[in-house]
């Protein structure tokens, strides 16, 4: 960032910050996330940050000035990994995390989000996300096969779907994996096994309207010779279709109470969290999908089944997203690559984007800060 | 032990040896096991090393001598958690477990078995467990609901089941959960929780001739927005049938190639291992039960479903099992109890059974001790 021409520094919610200081109040925001998911990849938000810094980069070297401030920034804890919380610094920022919930957020290690938050200083000075902000621009990889299949190097986003999850627990009664019977088992993982195909057919059942995940299961106390008496497990349904949301929600939490009756076993559905579809802003898809014609790329849209930091500003300023191709559709894994002459596509119009809204007076918004103190 | 007026010293597998001398080459050895599964109770082993002290303590204060050399011993690492090692002490005692592999055997902290037995001297002086044994005998809670349910306080086992286990671990392909399409899934979970269901049919479906468990299950990468790519899972079988373990076996191992083969997954069945049907000591057994009728009880005969060190040392010398009642047939579980007055009415037969073997000249048998260096 600094050899870019941009002035560094990390704000109270872990967000690295490189600014272009300008004339005109509204900025100019780009970038994505740096943290990831265990086992993940080096696209996967690193991607977007590289490629506003690599704007920078080529304004700087070039002399060239915008009337706008250019903001590139890094949120932190996107994948939400640390605290079980996704796009939590950019919630956080916006203030859609109450900060009396910090100390309830706890990591693997006991520490609470705002022992995390305290320690994240990094000994760079403080900086702090402009409020007036023109438009938020989030290059990502595509993290699905569609552009691939379609042999493109660009798209611009029109949504970002939306997301249920809950956490599912299995209540039994762990005994001895040889001594008891079994007709007098209450074996909490064989309703875990049970609804993690009963998921997994409410999503296929969709025909491509929704997925569904369980990604976490955990069998306690998890010994081969004891009988699991507890099975914990996450459950996740994305759509680009609310009202499928809410019935697969439904069919879920029937297939819990179904399974548990059956089987003998208690069972706790946590209160379902997410978000709705969030539409990405009509104007910046227009000059996003300009950007991409000047390039000589087709006008491809496409929606994003993944969440980003990007959906959480669109509800306060301008947002838009550029995606690039995931090699083989894979992503949240090491061998998750972009194709490199996609990612010079990519930077090229995410370069040309910034360039075109520099150049007009467009109405932006305003970010509700949450900063403790200015 | 000491206030009981034994020689308390701890051999080079961890196994705690309280010994009296006597005048007979030929020794009466007694006890348990003191480690304990995770969440799990304070019965199942600690209960019938204890038993072995209190007789011990028993003819010390009433200055009883006795013909043969007794000792209390308690074994280490019987339930095996710590290196997923099941009777780890007694088999490494009697040369089982080769000395080269010590070093194979790891634990969740990286420590292997060799540094694990080099760090465990307590203190204690060296001592080892006598080559020449004229019997063992093992008091142990049954574990099962049988004793229980038939309201008697005490059983004579006549055998241990046969028991096999492995590992069994489906490979797919980590991806993000929100942009992989369902029909471009290798979800490594649903092969794992299909195969959970199989193992728990292969055993219902044997009508009480068998059980199987799957008591460890874990889903890699382990995120909620992440696809699993890969599933591990532990298996066991256990019966008082050897024909019906090896077929438990090979629908096992068939269950586990057809659900990869459908869901596209790699499947890895880690070598099986285990015990066959271990008999107890017919003499033993006998002398047992006539304690058992000395002291008022019925004559009762149970399998034990659990292995024991017993089943172990009874490859060697004669080897025999006093079972006490488990309340609701619960174990490795903190609820794990066994009512008082059965623990005394066990204690109490033990006791006599040890009289009994101490008044005749029975064959016993010699261990074929591992010890480095005597």
């Amino acid at each position: 960032m600094r050899e870019a021409g941009l002035r560094v520094g990390v704000d109270e919610f872990g967000n690295l910050i490189g600014s272009r200081p300008s004339e005109l109040g509204s900025a100019l925001l780009a970038g994505s996330h740096l943290d990831t998911v265990p086992q993940g990849g080096m696209f996967d938000g690193a991607l977007g940050v590289v490629a506003a810094i690599e704007c920078a980069r080529v304004l700087h070297e070039g002399g060239r000035s915008l009337r706008h401030p250019f903001v590139a920034i890094a949120f932190a804890e996107e994948e939400g990994y640390t605290f079980g919380s996704g796009t939590l610094s950019s919630r956080s920022l916006l203030g859609e995390m109450p900060r009396d919930q910090f100390s309830e957020l706890v990591d693997r290690s006991g520490r609470t989000y705002d022992e995390y938050l305290r320690a994240r200083a990094h000994g760079l000075p403080q900086a702090h996300v402009p409020a007036q902000v023109r438009a938020y621009i989030e290059l990502h990889a595509e993290q699905g096969p569609h552009l691939e299949r379609m042999a493109k190097q660009v798209a611009s986003v029109d949504q970002i779907v939306g997301s249920q999850r809950t956490v599912v627990t299995f209540e039994g009664r762990a005994a001895h994996a040889g001594t008891t019977p079994m007709d007098r088992r209450a074996d909490a993982l064989l309703g875990g096994a049970e609804f993690v195909l009963a998921v997994n057919e409410i999503a296929t059942a969709s025909n491509g309207r929704g997925v569904g995940t369980v990604g976490e299961l955990h069998a306690y106390p998890g010994a081969r010779n004891v009988i699991p008496g507890k099975t914990a497990l996450s459950v996740e349904f994305r759509s680009q279709d609310d009202t499928w949301l809410t019935s697969a929600r439904e069919r879920a939490d029937g297939a819990a109470g179904k399974i548990a009756g059956r089987r003998k076993l208690g069972v706790r559905v946590t209160p379902w969290t997410g978000s709705l579809v969030q539409p990405m802003d009509s104007g910046l898809q227009q000059a996003i999908l300009a950007a991409m014609r000047l390039a000589g790329h087709d006008a491809v849209t496409l929606s994003s089944w993944a969440g980003h930091d990007a959906g959480i500003l669109a509800r306060y300023v301008p947002s838009g997203m550029i995606f690039v191709p995931s090699t083989g559709g894979i992503s949240h894994a090491p061998e998750e690559h972009t194709p490199w002459p996609a990612v010079e596509a990519g930077t090229h119009v995410l370069l040309e984007t910034i360039l075109r809204l520099d150049a007009t007076d467009g109405t932006g918004g305003t970010l509700p800060l949450a900063y403790a103190a200015r």
